[in-house]
Parts: structure tokens; C-alpha cells; sequence
């Protein structure tokens, strides 16, 4: 079966790069074109990167020339498709125009997450929330459109509050993370800030932790998204782990759960039946732990290749009702390899072919 | 004027060790005895000691003959002081047969902290609370006493929970530590398990962050102490930090507040009149950050020699009431320089001389 | 074709664990007794062991039951072969013990790897030393034999010595190494002594890495090894890395050669035939890098799957002749895999089957 | 006694920033002017700059408004003093400029450090060397001149050659060098870089340790300077620690001598009398250390207020003669107090005042 022709917008930087270094070896996509900076434009994109994440420049696309992120990219496909790895200011100028010209932009940006009609997507939470594209288009008269990932620090913690949502409702989060240095980019946090250290900020993040997580569990009906009612206390901080995002949440359940019901919901909890037919999406997507001392970013963020969530620590909260702590890949399952899959989910679904 | 003699037990730990290198230089007190393990006694301290706090052993103390832990300590004051730096099993034993041959046992350790009737005492907290010392005297028939300094993790969270409950009274608290390695004491955590990572437990810590908390802001009242009422939970986490435990609390308050409010009290909170006699106790004793990314463990621990409370983060919590973070120096405020303070108040009070 | 049996001395500690896991693999051979510590015997495997180095006990060896390390192993093979990770006071003792019942011993520990006729080796650098073992057979009356695996520290420095040993000649060596955590085993290094910081000392390891190249790169001839005459001062430093053992080396030369000429040499360089059959020798086991900035541990630690050596920063010494920088894994080239590959070796040459 | 009145060029960087702090306290001098980059002229120090180095803007210098680098600074004294903190290229260009207008210039700026007739100053090493500045002057018709230190990797290997160099006379070296983060300024290094990693390369510092110690132990004869004719190689590093270099040193000596004779050599060693007058030299300069792991940057940085030589590990070198390794702190001795210390012996020898 032929593979579907994407393109990369902003191949390049880190998150770029991974995207890259992903699709070199997926089953369905080929990456036949890739955009870059003015300062790369013109070059091989083996010259034109600087490659950072690890390994090397994937053969197939170490010769393909960086183009400029213009919706000119020849790139074949129906819609062409794009990722976009831009930078938020560059998504949000360039994503509507790709749109407007007809391409499926697959982002990973945070520009458009919260716009009105876009989808928010986790294939494995929320596949039907495609269904917004259609009023997206129309609200918007593009024949393209846009599906969005959420926020690195917002995938950490979400798997469990959906379960526990469809299990028990779930009524306020409060979400403290613990997130690696990769989720800055490249050269992203000095060594001389947070070596021996913590920093309890990070731009932007909190308020990313309190708003995606009530559009990526609401309710797709009649067309509309509606938006979960819940409170969300966010606060996100830096540790000086390389890969790897762990949150610790205390929620509030629509009716009480002991500790063990919550572990058996997070046991028997099952991603719709569409996601079976996702190649990355993994067989071991959500790992309960028991270990009182589990998850550890680096012991757990490589499980199911970067894929899968792994839980453990859930107890009963003597405030709210139950605790957990989770941990993400924050740059696969976080960022690149999430649209990734969000990417499979339309061709599964056929927005794309 | 002369000054106070007095022992360390468990001279030769690493909390032992910043017992003896703070009472070194300490305006009112003097240490003329240490007792050590079985494998150090007999030989002077400058031997028997495994000094790996830095700087090096203090002149005054190098050539104290390590002895037993047994309550024959030639020590003089009246009562004799020790301060205990003994490990939990060997405190448990060994801190009520010094109570009872008539010593005053100024402990560090957590065996007795939630007993009945021992103080556990931060001055500038809760110093009304010696007053239990006469219930705990008569109830087990001890000439002497001990008094207790809480977990060092339960001291970066506490200030801001006692100016809170003054302010609005305070009802729950979630906490969660990000807390240093030497609180493991030496050589505690190995550098594989926690190099690039974090380990979202340490034994018995939570229980210590759920109860303790409780003592130290109950009320002493008739002679007894009234527990304050209200709901705990706690996550402890291990980072890769040195020195310095971070503290992220949301409160449950006795009545609504806004953060500029939350930020006024602590602002305008005054520790008890007695503690300005404390040599220890520290002029800015509450330093409150207003930068968002303050407060950071290397930064701020060694604000005030290590005996300041940073705070910052100060904001409404969607969830709950009010949140904030807040950094203590684990082996200063939140260990030795705390008993040693605990010694101080009780000098001031009379029950020491 | 029937794989090998042979057992692991050793199973439970973290070199130990690394066998396990590698040979659970292994084409060749097949884990069929594990031997530990008193309080492990007589337990099943994945009971006994506390598995640290990532990943899970393998199956097949789960449920083995931990035996004690007595020549009363009994494991089938011609002759019965077992893996040595034992600390070095017990291989001192009971590696002779295994020899003179009759066991081909292959040891990565340090007890006899400058004994007389016990080959150190490394199969791509000196296959031909295991020629020793008739005469170590004869001198000390052992149907069974011991051979050994150098020092890791010795092995990240010792490839590109063999390569100019045998293009120029090699007369001296000054070594440097930044070697990582994981070389100290588990608990190994306490993080209070390492985060932020460098120690200049590792016991024993400047000997090692001063006396084991000289028998590496020795001759062979008429039933006898010579070591090779040449002066080595070493200088091991731990730095905080998990993994993989860096070398900084200055050599002097037989004949002069310019850094070009080092690094063709290095680059024409070519390993026995006799390791073109070893399945764990690597297709690329010296990667030249020509980049200023490599090679670096965290970047190059898993090229070849921890099984080469990574070596940049070719370039003429002022002071001696040529230098240059080297890394290999150090628990995977530099331990266990390293005497898997001489067991490999010794299978090739007919000395087990 | 009224303080010499001096300006900081380039007060808003790191090295800048450090000295504004050090010379707040210092006894000869008073800041009493600072330039900045174009973004930062015209407001007061305090909002200019981005305070990164711990501690506060100091309050007399907080309100001193930044002005350009230009030869127009009004300061006093005779010849008014400017200690130079810019960075490279306009160091290249600048502090020519000021010379030429009369300026003394204390720069810790490589730019000019190996011109002929600049001073490259270590006070304790080479005081006389300050006799360059009237061949300096007259060459370039200059009113005032320069004056430099070395860098940080020389500064860190430097004194024990010295004394070397005294006692037996020194031929040759072999440097390898584990610097710290801080010397790379702020950001500096990238966290994502060195973190559970060592990098081989810190761009130009290899070639400044090969040349600038032939300078620093040259001879002033007959009113000029007779660098030191010996052979280095060096290779610097960069790990992740935070202050404070090492440096790992084999030397080949004029005549030969043992361990015990270098050590007593280190021993004895006394700096020149002049530097009893300069407030900043410690008592204790150079610190021998005879324990197996030390120096280490952690423990030994901050030795003497980071101003002093800590040296450890001296031993016979099996290829040179004797090796040894010793520590300073980068940014201290390093760096800014290095050029305060220059300063200083300027006024005592009557070159400023």
C-alpha cells in the first residue's frame, strides 16, 4: 500500500527533528517535504539542521532541500497533510493560511488548542472529537483545517482523569508536575539555573494544566464541543531530569471511590476500539505500578517505546478523594509521536489518505 | 557569663556532626560530652568522627572523648542537657532512659514526636507548648524531659499554615515535597537511583507531613494540647537537589481570602515576642518572593544562615483556597538549628540553666 | 543447533543481573543455574534478586533456584562453563576452587587477571592469549581454567592503543579517565558525594588501568605471554554520568606519526577474522568521530549497542606524540558483554561447546 | 584613607556583575561608574541589569546609571582605573581606546592577554611583570595601559607549575582540565548538553592553556619579557559542576624529584613578599591537601574564599615525573577577584592610586 506523502513545517527545531526521526520509520506516512528558517532555506536539510535529539539524519529525508513555510509545499496526498512543529508565534500566523489553503495541519503547537472547533485530540480520550472539523471548516470557509496535541505537561496527567471521569465523574484536579528539561527545546533551560536545583515555573504552563484537560475530556454532541465542567489547580515545575514529565494530582470524584476501585478502574479501563487500529498506538497504553516508589521519570518514561502512561501511588486523598501520580514521555508521547497518532486517527478515520 | 554545658547523642552522624559544628560558635551553650557507636567510643571525636558535612571538625569538641549512650554523660547544667541526634531505634530506646535519670533531652529524632504530652516545638510557632513539659513529667514519673523538633519536611510547609490558621483559620492542606538529598542523611540516596530522576516516595514521610502539622499548630490549653482540626494529605518526593526541601501546599481556609490577603498576612505575621531573645531565631525570618519563579532550592536555602522561611506563589487556588510554595534548609531549620533553637526557648523559659 | 548451558556466579548483584539479562538472549548460550549470596539460596531467582539495571528478570531465568557458589554446579557442557560476577574477595577464593573442579571460569572480576597464564582478554584485540590456558592447566593441575576481562576503565582506553601499538609501536601512555556511576555497582556512589561535583579517586582503579593494558597488548609466543614493555600512569575520576567511561589519552610512539596518520590508522584498522564469527562483536566497533566535541558518554555510550568504542579528539601532543579521546559503555562493553564475547571466543577456538 | 575611585566596562554580564560585588566590599576601591550594552544605557544599574550571581544588587551601586563604553567615563584617579568584563570582540576593540585615552585597563578579557608588553598577571606569581607597562606605553604611545589575567583553566593549573618551575625547573606539561558551568557565563550551557554527560570541548581553551602559562612563568629581564620555554598539551572539558575547575597535571622537570620533594616543595613555597599587601591574597594560598580523593570541586572551591590553590594527588608520573591535580574557583580566583588582585598590587607598586 502506498504511504501517505506529509510534510514537516519547522523540521528543524527539536520537536521537528522528532518528528522527522519518527516518520522515517512509519509504516504509513513519508515525509516528502520539509520547511525551515530563512537561515536554512535552500539546503539539504542535513545542512540545514542541526541535530540534536540523538542518532542521526534519517537517509530518506537527509537530501530533501528546506523550503519555506509557505502553503506552496507540493506535497500530494487528499488533503496534503502537514505537521507542524512551528513555533507559537509562526502557528499562529501560518496554520490558519495552510488551512485556508487546504492542507490538514496536524500540530503540535500550542496556537490554536483552545480555538473554538479545533479539535484538542489524544486518540485514545477523545477520537470523536474530529467531529468538530466539519464546523471548523464552515465556521471558518477553509477546506483544510487544523486537529491540535495538548500540552506536554497536560498529556502527563490526563489518562487517569479520563478514567476516572467515565468511572466516578470527576469534579476538580489539583496537578502539581515535575517536568524534564526536553520539554524546553534546545538549549531551552541553562545548566546554571537548574543544576542542583528546582524551578517552580514555567511559562504559560499552569494555565495550559487548568484550561486543555476541560476540552480534552468534554462532550462531542450535536456537532459542539462541550467543555467539561471541572476546577483545575495547576502548578507545573522544573526538575533536572532530561526526558519525562511526572505529575501528582489529587482529584475530586462525582461520587467516592476507594483506593482500590480506583485502581480497578485504571485496570480494567480499556481506549476505544478505534485505537486498535493505530500502529503506535501501544498494547500496554496504561501501566499501573503497585511499587509505593513508582513512577520514576527514568525508569518509566521509555515504557511502550514513549507511549504508554505509567500510574501508580493511588491512594485515598484525607482532602479531595483519590491521588495518583502519572508519568509521560513528554517529547513522544507528550508532543511528536501524539500527533503522530492523531495523524493515524484521521487517515483511520478518513480525513486523509 | 558561663554557658550552658551540653551532650550530643550520636555525635558522629551527620546530623550529630551539625549539632557539634552550630554549638561550636553558639553564644549560650557548650558541648562538653558526645557519645557515638560502639565502634567510636573510647577514641577522641577528631578520630572517631566521619566528618563529611564540610569545613572541618571544631577545635573544642576534636579531643572529647567519645563515650556510650548511656545516661552516666557527666554533662553538669541543671538539668543536664542532650541534644539527640540518635537514629529513630536507638532515640526510642534510649531518649526516655535519659527523661527518666533526670536529663532534658532536646531531640531531633522522630520517635517520640507524636507521643503525649512532648512538645513538638518550633519557637517561633508554638512555644506556649513546653507547658506540656509538667504533664509529661508527672505522667511517667521523669525527673527529666524531652522535647522534639519536627521532620524537616514538615517544617518547610508549616509557617505559612500557622500565619494562615491566625489569619483565617485553616481547615486542610494538600502538600507536596520536593525535598533534598541530605535529608537521606549520608550516604543515603544512591547517585543511580536519582541522577537524571525523581523518586516520588520516601519511607514514612508522608505520615510524618499528615500528622505533625496537626501537633504543631494545635492548641495548648488547660494543661494539654489540642491537636488543630484538620485534613492532610501529602506526597514526599526525593529530587536531585543538595540541600533544600520545596514545599507546594493548597489550604482549605476557616474563611474565604484573596491572595493579596494570603500575601498581606504573611507580610504583616510577627513570630511571638520571645523569640527576638533566641540567638538563633532570625531577623527576616519569613521572606516572602514575589517573583514567579522564586522559591528555588539553591537560591533560597541559605537565606537568614539557613533559618528563613522563602515563600512565594502566593495565589488563589481554584480548588481549594489559597496555594503557595515554600523552602526550608533541610539540616538547619528543619534539623539541627531547629532543636538547637528548641534548647534556646527553653533556656529563655527557665527550664534549662 | 543446541545452545551452550552454562551458569552465573554471582546472579544477584548488578554485574551478576547484567549476565542474566544479556545471555537471556544470547544465541548461543542458555542460563541454567544461578548461584548468591547465603540469604538468596534456596529462593527462586526473581525472588532473590533486586533487580536494578531496567527491565524485568527475563523468564527463563525467573524460577531458577539460587544455589550457593560451590563446584557443585551442575550445569552439562564439555566443560561445564560459568560466568563469574563475583565480588572480589569471593573470586579470590572460590574461582580457583571452580577451575580446579574442572569449570571453565569466565570472569569479569579482578582477582586473577594478572596472575601467570590466566589470559586477559579481549577477543578483538589479543584472541591468540588464550593460548595460555595449557600452561595454566599444567602449572597449577586445573582440568578446568580461568580466563578474564580487563578493568572497565582499562577497556574505554585500550582499542586505539592496540591500533597505534600496531601501526607505530607504542612506548608510553598517560590516561585520563571520567568514568561513570554505574561502574561502582548499586548503591555504589552516594549522590551526597557526587552531585555537583567531581572525586578524583577510585580505589584500586589507577593500578588497573596502568598494569592490565601492558598484558593486553602483549605477545603470545612459544607458549608464553610478554608483556609489552611500555611505562602507563593512570588517573581515574568519577564524574556524575550513569554510564559509559571516558578516556583522555597522550601516548608515545615507536615512530613518529601525525595526527592524519593516527587517524587513518585508526580508521583502516581492522579486528582478528576469528570476530567476524562472534555474534556480539559489533559490525562497527571503532567509530571514528571527527567532531571537536566528541565523543561524549550520554551521546555515544550505545553506538553498536554498548559494544564500541567511540574515539574523536585525534591530535598531535605537544608533549608526547599523538592523543586522543575514547568512550566505551562500561557495563556493557567494559563488564558483562565483554566476557560473554571471550566466552564466545573460547567457543569458536573449541575450549567449550 | 580615601578609596581609589575605579569603573566597571561591561557591568551588566556575569563577570561584571561580579565584580560590582566584590568591589562593594572592598576596602581600596569604589565603583563609581559601569557601562552596559546599548539595551541598558541610560537606566539605573539595578534595572539594567539582570542579577544572576546570588545575593542583591549592591546598594551603592544599585542607582548608578549605565553608561556607554566609551573612553568618556568620568571616574577620578590618576590614571583612572576601569576593570574590563567585555566580552571578547569588544574587548578587542575597546580597551585599546581606552588606553589611548589614559586609562588604566584591568581586564579579564582574553583579547589581549598574549600581546607583547601586557602584563598577564597572577600577582602572587609574577608581580614584576607589571614592568611591561612602560615598554607597553612607549610601543603604543599609550597615556594609560593594560593590564590582564589569565583564564580560568590556566589560573587552575597554574601555581603548582610555578613552584615547580622554582624548585627544579619545568620542561614540559600535560593539562586535562574538568571545568564548571559557570565559565561559560549565563545561560552558558545548555542543561539538555551536560546533564548525565562530560563534553570534550570548550571552543579556544585549549590553545589559552597551552600558551598563557608560558607567559605567566616567562621572565622580565632587561625591561622585557622572555616567555618560558617548556612544551604543553591541554585538553579542557566540561562537566557538570556548577564552580570550581580542575585540573589533572603531569610535568616533566628540569631535574628530577621525588614525590616527597614535590610535595615539600609545595610546602615551602612562599609568595612574593609583595602580596602580603594586597588585601585580597589569603593567608592561605596554596592549600596541600594529602588525602587519596581530594581536591574536588564541590568541597574545595570555596577554600580561602575561593581565592586559594587547592592541590592534591602528588605523585611520581610514570611517563613525565610528577603529577598532580588541583582546583580553584573559576569565577573567583578565576576570574574577577584574579583582576582585583592585579589592581591591587597596580596601587601598591604606584601604578594607580
Amino acid at each position: 500500500m502506498a504511504k501517505i506523502p506529509v510534510g514537516v513545517l519547522g523540521a528543524t527545531g527539536t520537536v521537528g527533528q522528532r518528528f522527522v526521526q519518527l516518520l522515517a520509520v512509519h509504516p504509513w506516512f513519508e515525509v516528502v517535504a520539509v520547511t525551515g528558517s530563512e537561515r536554512t532555506v535552500g539546503r539539504p536539510y542535513r545542512e540545514g539542521v542541526n541535530w540534536v535529539i540523538g542518532g542521526s539524519v534519517p537517509d530518506t529525508v537527509a537530501d530533501l532541500i528546506v523550503q519555506p513555510t509557505e502553503p506552496t509545499l507540493e506535497i500530494g496526498g487528499t488533503p496534503p497533510v502537514v505537521f507542524s512543529a512551528l513555533p507559537t508565534a509562526d502557528a499562529r500566523e501560518l496554520e490558519p493560511v495552510f488551512a485556508a489553503a487546504g492542507y490538514a495541519v496536524v500540530t503540535n503547537a500550542s496556537a490554536y488548542r483552545m480555538m473554538d472547533n479545533v479539535p484538542l485530540l489524544i486518540p485514545e480520550i477523545n477520537p470523536d472529537h474530529t467531529g468538530l472539523i466539519a464546523a471548523q471548516q464552515a465556521a471558518n470557509n477553509w477546506p483544510g483545517f487544523i486537529v491540535a496535541s495538548p500540552n506536554c505537561s497536560t498529556t502527563s496527567a490526563i489518562l487517569p482523569m479520563k478514567v476516572f471521569q467515565d468511572a466516578f465523574g470527576l469534579e476538580a484536579a489539583i496537578i502539581i508536575t515535575l517536568q524534564a528539561l526536553s520539554g524546553a527545546g534546545y538549549p531551552g533551560v541553562s545548566s546554571m539555573d537548574i543544576l542542583d536545583n528546582v524551578v517552580p515555573y514555567i511559562g504559560g504552563e499552569d494555565v495550559k494544566l487548568e484550561n486543555e484537560p476541560k476540552k480534552l475530556l468534554g462532550a462531542f454532541q450535536n456537532g459542539a464541543l462541550a467543555m467539561a465542567d471541572m476546577r483545575i489547580s495547576a502548578q507545573a515545575n522544573r526538575v533536572p531530569v532530561l526526558d519525562g514529565h511526572l505529575a501528582s494530582v489529587s482529584v475530586k470524584l462525582g461520587q467516592p471511590a476507594t483506593a482500590e476501585e480506583a485502581i480497578a478502574a485504571l485496570q480494567n479501563w480499556q481506549p476505544p476500539q478505534i485505537c486498535r487500529e493505530l500502529p503506535t498506538s501501544p498494547q500496554n497504553l496504561l501501566v499501573y505500578r503497585p511499587e509505593p516508589d513508582r513512577p520514576q521519570p527514568r525508569l518509566d518514561r521509555d515504557t511502550s517505546d514513549g507511549l504508554a502512561w505509567t500510574v501508580g501511588k493511588v491512594r485515598a486523598c484525607h482532602v479531595m478523594d483519590i491521588r495518583y501520580m502519572a508519568i509521560t514521555h513528554n517529547t513522544l508521547r507528550g508532543a511528536a509521536s501524539g500527533s503522530i497518532l492523531n495523524a493515524e486517527l484521521l487517515a483511520v478515520q478518513g480525513y486523509i489518505r
